[in-house]
């Protein structure tokens, strides 16, 4: 069966104005058989470094060939470039601001970058103040349409990308930060999965300890396994070290805002 | 004309996070068919009486054979068990935690409960926060692609309910409480049209009286039909007695509450 | 290759609540091939001029033939009629309130409008406080599978319309106000470029100068132009002149709401 080409819209523009919808309405006018996913519209306005996280831990569950547009752009008009990212299997739309920094990172192996310029395929319009609607949907709607990327712009390799905060690495120990608060209060630090396997790893036999700030904070399996309103942590689902209340908010009920230090030490 | 198979989401997990989006991205990936609807991703955190409201007063509306899921799961990854309710016309997927009691008490006649077992459909993930994405959306692209209910797990009947407040019929007269506050303030009550009619028919020829507590609240047709700012009742879209203000919000202007009584009588 | 045809929703109704959903699913019963997209249903409860703004300055981006939703219905069940507005290029369904006040407007050269009595077509409810669900839903789900618009009513011509604020036009001078806030705090007047461009060219050689109030407010052609925390003011994708902050809210910043003044004067 032939699959519809399938689009993701992540952007900081909400959902009370028009501005997604409109998106949808420009694609569908140039590719109907598009089928358009909202990531997320609740990027906090600005907010670059938010919507590099969600889309560099999430665009690996949509098929192969996906369009990922994102347009969170504080520089829209001015003269940052609009780009086209082509992975092995994926392709990415938006700012050259570093909104694709994860991207970047995980894709090194196979990794093509494309200045837009082929202004032939954007809307026609006198204010530049909205390029989601009037760049990047439209590339998005003719590159899943079929359009080959070499027909939008010329390949590039000084692509912008932004501080991506690194856990600090110790002998022992695992230093990091709140890197996002969501809905239910989770605070999910920079700390990944293999980053913990690797302190275990060096450190055999040893048993974990995590802190945020200096309270130990016990580790769980599953969020029902706490019994109270304490503060736990527990290995989320994006493979990240997350801070949780069981039926309540950590960041909440223990005042936890990001950048906020959490570490993980190996015990004798 | 073949009818693209239909799959609605209803969770807590709001819009700003990337949840639902990638619990469609997951369904897409399997069953490039499916077409995906929002019932509600606004459910209060963990309130999973309000879903089980918001789902069983709604999928009536949905053709045949539409797969509900429902994630409202303040237990994931504890051995509460995911299950599938098989009906005359549609499927529901979701944890056993009652969140389909209203489902089991309409669908009495003709009900299947499973439970999910048959783990090579699921995503396979470390971490056991995230079923929404890792189990119920695969097993939902799965199911609507076309593979039978038996496949993914045995027959049950043990599942669970909550308990779904009923109003206390009297001879001639009913009292209820307001189960749920919609997003115009309107308060709706528990109290149904069948709970009214069988109270007319046992009092031919009585005039209905509506209070919020000791307050009468005049019973109209529909909202223009007041024409102040003062409280009133209706029997609203999903055949139950609710409180309104003409645009107003009943809710903030009458100071009302989930669980406040409300009571019908018929008057001589 | 076939389009699949297209309906927008744009509503009242918020997110949290089933109503947009509910809506989807009848839609989707009635015309399985209906691809539906939300404009958006974060229009200020019963505010029927947000409404008219948001769809009459984004319908021309839909495809031709795409049926236009709007409920925004303080008057929901009372007598005012349910109408279907056919243009040249696009169907209107939703309440003769002046919803469509912008369209009869834009589309003054070819524009019929039907009231809609054909009660066939309709859901049967006892309640009238949901015609979303009822009445606008099913008629654009049978129009955009075939039916045509005859067949709903019968043509109209003393439809209501809204009063919409047109600025003030003096002869170096135009004098408007803010008509919509967005997410940004972008602060967007009702003065169009048509309105700006006339302005110019009756001046030929002067230069524009911005007013909120009395303060002056430099005109910029994109955000990232201004480098500070300043008021400035650009035409904006819409076409109208816009108060902005660069990444900040010009509505918060400067304490600005709908219906302050804006000017623009011709200087020598």
């Amino acid at each position: 069966m032939k699959r519809n080409p399938l689009i993701t819209l992540t952007t900081d523009f909400g959902l009370e104005d028009p501005f997604a919808g409109v998106m949808k309405g420009v694609i569908l006018s140039i590719n109907p058989a598009a089928n358009i996913v909202d990531l997320s519209h609740g990027i906090e306005s600005h907010n670059i470094r938010e919507a590099a996280f969600f889309v560099g831990t999430n665009y690996n569950y949509f098929p192969h060939r996906t369009a990922h547009v994102v347009v969170v752009d504080p520089g829209v008009g001015s003269r940052r470039r609009p780009i086209l990212v082509v992975t092995e299997n994926h392709y990415f739309i938006g700012p050259d601001n570093g909104v694709f920094s994860y991207v970047y990172e995980k894709e090194k192996a196979m990794l093509r970058v494309y200045h837009i310029t082929a202004d032939h395929y954007f809307l026609k319009a006198k204010s530049s103040t909205f390029q989601g609607r009037d760049l990047f949907a439209p590339v998005a709607a003719w590159l899943t349409g079929g359009k080959d990327p070499e027909n939008f712009g010329t390949a590039i390799t000084d692509y912008e990308t932004i501080y991506l905060p690194v856990p600090a690495l110790a002998d022992s120990s695992v230093t990091g930060e709140v890197l996002h608060i969501d809905k239910f209060g989770n605070s999910i630090s920079n700390i990944s999965r293999a980053v913990i396997d690797d302190l275990l790893n060096t450190n055999t036999g040893g048993t974990l300890q995590v802190f945020l700030g200096s309270r130990e904070v016990p580790l769980l399996e599953y969020y029902g396994q706490s019994s109270d309103k304490g503060l736990c942590a527990i290995i989320n689902s994006s493979e990240y070290l997350e801070l949780f209340v069981n039926q309540g908010s950590a960041a909440k009920d223990f005042a936890i805002s990001k950048g906020d230090p959490v570490a993980l030490k190996v015990g004798g």
